[in-house]
């Protein structure tokens, strides 16, 4: 099992496991496992269906049974999930210290059937199914009142800290809003409340303007390096549409961030030669957590986006002590580099 | 040059480099060249002082002429720092954005002549002098008013970002007070205004009554897995006596530091055969962003401390996306088996 424990120096939530092992040796190799499985041995591949938990949901365009093969995206609980579904929020202190149950969920949205197949490389019709995955888990997840925020994530490569190759993302459902989340909502609102416009528009507005930093853009998104990108040729993509919330997204919309996205990650790919890479989908804290929130004009003032992230560079002793990032890439020469990569 | 750049969204601090080079491939070598480096080839190395830039400091115990061999511990700027000393803070807006010239100062304080000896395999009198070296550029660096912030940090290994094998540490001064620290001073202040009490102190007094987290401790120094810990074996290091500047300290006290420094590492590298580490030196701010800040009780709530962190586990999309940290190793796991070690 695990616990939420609150750093009481820096806030900072933290995810702690509490199972008692033998060895340090035996705590590493859980979370260091390698990648690199190949057919018989994938447990996300078809035909190996009975090496995962029972599934939560699979798109089968021809129907078919649970747990079998027949499916295009398949999503199943984690083996090793980092929080459990039972339980309630209960929540204690512990001296001077404040923990947390670690309630949640963990999913795996494995995003094909195939060994080997990265997602970019799947056809826009097919990476829509698995943004479209996103929505319907968030839409049933957001019932559950325990979750205050719903993240998405990719790992590709292991130093992006993925244990398995086979193409999949990941959602962790939380039952408090993250610091970086908080953090974008509390500025997001100040700009609103002070300027009566949303900062996501005005970032968009200024990105166009500037072209500089744009990588590129279709009639439903634009995937642009931020201004102060953390990381060398990290990429922001915004919808131009105002959305708080990622299912929200309607039909079309999904096969243009697909086209986005793939776009994006092609010309990474061909940049940086398959760049280990994280990426992230923003959206809105569960209903449950923004009541008053949504009534304060939330709506308006936060705007769900995707952050991809190479991991090409260490992150070294003076990032984690400080929260400064060192980028050695302007972001207007990688998004230069980005435009003039054919894909 | 470099640009201080901040995000609208998460108010974060970026040091992004101006420079425009021609492909991404040489962005990206500058930052991951390799270590491992032996004898002739260490520009660090007593007899190699020609490879460096001109030494800023060096502890010569027969004195002789700057720049040559026969110093035991030895300071120089960083021949590619992330900051440089020339210039004025000017701060400026471009478009919606804030921009901030990157003044600073980057210096690598070479722990030893010697190639191939980690500052732990070191005599405890040896160590001492390095943190003594510390506090000497700290009291020099903090007379620069357009300093706001004197960052010292260990980055031990290639996982940890080390591009040198060399025994080394680095002072980073910047021109704000990294978020970081901010938030640690926040949470500390406010603390200290409800309560009339240190948090340091208080925490401290914790894990001597829970005593689960202790991993080491001597006259003047206690060294703990904190409560809630990112990473695998996480360890802080706290002075009994309250001081808030790192160069308060006094003789004994850097003897006493050094002690705990080298049992601290020495059980880490038995319990994880050598892992790779970051070691952060946290002190107040300097004197002229915290003129304030004193008069409000800095000097009573604020306590300087240092945090050793293995890089033993990735840093993945999870962490780097929401803030939230998952420790698979609990803290009082870790502790035990660090006191049962024998160094």
């Amino acid at each position: 099992m695990a616990e939420l424990r609150k750093d009481p120096l820096t806030y900072r939530w933290v995810i702690v496991s509490t199972e008692r092992t033998k060895s340090p040796a035996e705590f590493i190799s859980s979370s260091c496992s390698s990648e690199a499985e190949s057919g018989k041995n994938d447990p996300l591949a078809e035909g190996n269906e009975k090496m995962t938990p029972p599934e939560i949901y699979a798109l089968r365009p021809k129907a078919g049974l649970a747990n079998t093969g027949g499916w295009k995206v398949r999503v199943i609980p984690n083996t090793y999930p980092v929080l459990r579904i039972e339980g309630q929020n209960r929540a204690e202190g512990v001296g001077i210290y404040d923990m947390m149950d670690a309630v949640g969920a963990h999913e795996i949205i494995v995003e094909t059937p195939l060994t080997g197949h990265p997602l970019e490389t799947l056809a826009v019709e097919e990476i829509a199914e698995v943004f479209k995955t996103y929505k319907l888990r968030m839409i049933d997840l957001e019932k559950d009142l325990r979750f205050r925020y719903l993240l998405v994530f990719k790992n590709v490569g292991r130093m992006a800290g993925a244990s398995l190759s086979h193409a999949h993302s990941q959602l962790i459902a939380t039952p408090v809003v993250p610091s970086i989340v908080q953090n974008k909502l509390d500025h997001a609102r100040s700009y609103y409340t002070e300027k009566e416009r949303s900062i996501f528009e005005d970032i968009l507005q200024q990105e166009l303007r500037d072209n500089q930093r744009v990588v590129y853009q279709n009639s439903g998104f634009i995937a642009f390096c931020p201004y102060a990108s953390r990381f060398p040729f990290e990429v922001s993509i915004f919808p131009r549409r105002q959305m708080s919330d990622f299912y929200s997204a309607e039909k079309n919309e999904f096969i243009q961030i697909a086209d986005c996205y793939k776009v994006v990650v092609q010309k990474l790919n061909k940049a940086l030669n398959h760049p280990h890479y994280n990426c992230l989908l923003y959206t809105a804290p569960t209903r449950s957590s923004t009541t008053t929130a949504r009534l304060d004009g939330l709506e308006r003032y936060f705007r769900w986006h995707v952050e991809i992230i190479p991991r090409v560079t260490m992150i070294t002793g003076f990032e984690v002590g400080s929260g400064f990032y060192i980028n050695p890439v302007p972001p207007e020469a990688a998004a230069q580099f980005m435009q003039d990569v054919q894909v």
